[in-house]
């Protein structure tokens, strides 16, 4: 297994990555807080550098890789392509990205955008993994994957030591979107030293709940096939690592029906006036849906992303999915 | 004529109707600075309160109102239906409001969900005030008109006053959209004041493009009928008063194609990540389409407003209007 990144690594990739990226504002919203009977804080990494906090890891483990390396590999459903794209471009480096056949074109472009080489593959963990490894046997590049990594888990872990220092007060719970679980498992090891009594809880969506159902059984689960779930950074599964922190030090996962996450996605848009993606909202929609009880709590949610295809925008009329 | 505030009108405006609002941040974005060679500094009046801008003015006026008077009435094309709900109720009075058929659903339903009665009526600036002029006969109530007011001219002036407080620099441009003209009025009677070194320029749709007429000109236009931009804010005239306030100080009066508004809107929701309205992008338009010579200059725009119906979103993907 690789290793689980401490808090010091977190620190570490903080003082690296934090002079190229954003500080990202924390927003409130009176709608949301009539709607919950909470104070929700929404920390807006959808405003982060290639719009997503995925630069965080990337550029972490970018800027952390021996001189020798010449150039980056990885697969992504979107995200992290920009992000590792960005990441070797500031590093000076030519970047490799397998993405899966369907990823959001909009998501394809910004990789391309930064200089990136995509190259398409099936959508399903196993395929990407396996393009990946083809690009890195053909470049000579060096791997650098979107979740499975003490690198990129320690850059994802410093979202949460912002939110800590930025938020004014203490917060009672944390939700973030778990997808392959960086994020998750970044912001557990950071709130477990920085805010040991904030209870850290993933969303999921119900089309993709292999990360609720491992956490219930304690073994890890696979993907869900096919994807049937428009929050796209969350259709794929955890590695080793990040379901092992899961397991340690979360409080809870819990699933989303898929109307609630258009629904949340739609609501933030109109009230908070910001963009978000599908996949951002899945706590929106945990929030909204009434799923945990919040009354009268400090609640703190990851905006993660706002990468939309605006030309792809059935989810803003939610109708049922495809069966 | 009714006639226009002074700079100290403003600032007590500001006093008045500060404890009540957002002091909306002042956003930059590398995309646009990138695009346009300049420096822009874009004033986030979409997340004001209401989700406009309009609010300003119309809290100015009500809670300068006599204790006598017990019901307020407008007419308005939407945002300032809003406000002026949002303002009675903080007032602790009814509000009737007239608005023209064919606007904004999500509009009528914001002045709506305030609290106020909306009765429909044409979608012509006479009309709009006939249907007005019948309320207040009606109901005994005062009119706060949308901009043809001291008070509300006031109040959209104490915009450009936290501009120039929150800029950090000196402007040499700022950029504001053009409807009846409350807001340049306004901004133009506190710039001129506060910062007599800034050029300020207006921005029409080439649709709805009265008040570029009527600067150039000198004699004030009637409104373009039948409506065919899909910047509702900017489809109506200007009053004596903003007309003769645009005349006496605005540097220049500037049009953009329809189809740049859709554009201009579409680029700040994927680069800014923000929601604004087809009225709001006006002056985004006018940067982007390159009408304005701003390569090295610091140009502020104010945001307007984040109003949108997400269900009518042809404006996501341009195509020729109707003729």
């Amino acid at each position: 297994m690789v290793p689980p990144p401490e808090l010091d690594a977190i620190l570490e990739a903080h003082r690296r990555i934090r002079p190229h990226l954003h500080r990202t504002p924390i927003l409130s919203s009176r709608s949301v807080d009539a709607a919950t009977g909470a104070n929700c804080l929404f920390k807006c990494e959808n405003f982060q550098r290639t719009g997503s906090f995925k630069v965080r890891g990337a550029l972490n483990a970018a800027l952390g890789m021996p001189d020798g390396v010449p150039e980056f590999v990885t697969h992504s459903s979107g995200n992290h392509a920009a992000a590792l794209a960005f990441a070797a471009r500031l590093a000076g480096r030519p970047a490799h990205v397998a993405m899966p056949v369907g990823a959001s074109a909009a998501k394809k472009a910004a990789a391309q955008a930064y200089g990136a080489r995509v190259v398409e593959c099936e959508p399903t963990l196993a395929a990407r993994e396996a393009a990946a490894a083809q690009l890195v046997a053909e470049t000579g590049g060096r791997l650098v994957p979107p979740f499975d990594s003490t690198d990129v888990v320690a850059g994802q872990g410093t979202c949460a030591l912002e939110f800590v220092e930025d938020a004014g007060r203490p917060l009672d719970l944390l939700l973030v979107p778990v997808g392959g679980g960086g994020l998750l498992a970044g912001t557990l090891i950071a709130m477990a030293n920085l805010s040991p009594t904030t209870r850290v809880v993933g969303v999921e969506p119900e089309a993709a709940d292999d990360a609720a159902r491992g956490f219930r059984c304690g073994i890890r689960q696979p993907q869900v096939l096919p994807v049937r779930t428009m929050a796209d950074g969350a259709a794929t599964a955890m590695s080793e690592m990040t379901f092992t922190v899961m397991n340690w030090l979360a409080h809870d996962i819990v699933t989303v029906p898929e109307d609630s996450i258009a629904r949340a996605m739609r609501f933030v848009w109109e009230r908070l006036k910001i963009v978000i993606e599908p996949t951002c909202a899945l706590p929106v929609a945990a929030l909204l849906e009434g799923i945990l009880d919040v009354r009268g709590q400090t609640v703190g949610v990851i905006l993660t992303g706002g990468n939309v295809d605006l030309d792809r925008l059935p989810w803003l009329a939610p109708r049922p999915l495809p069966t």
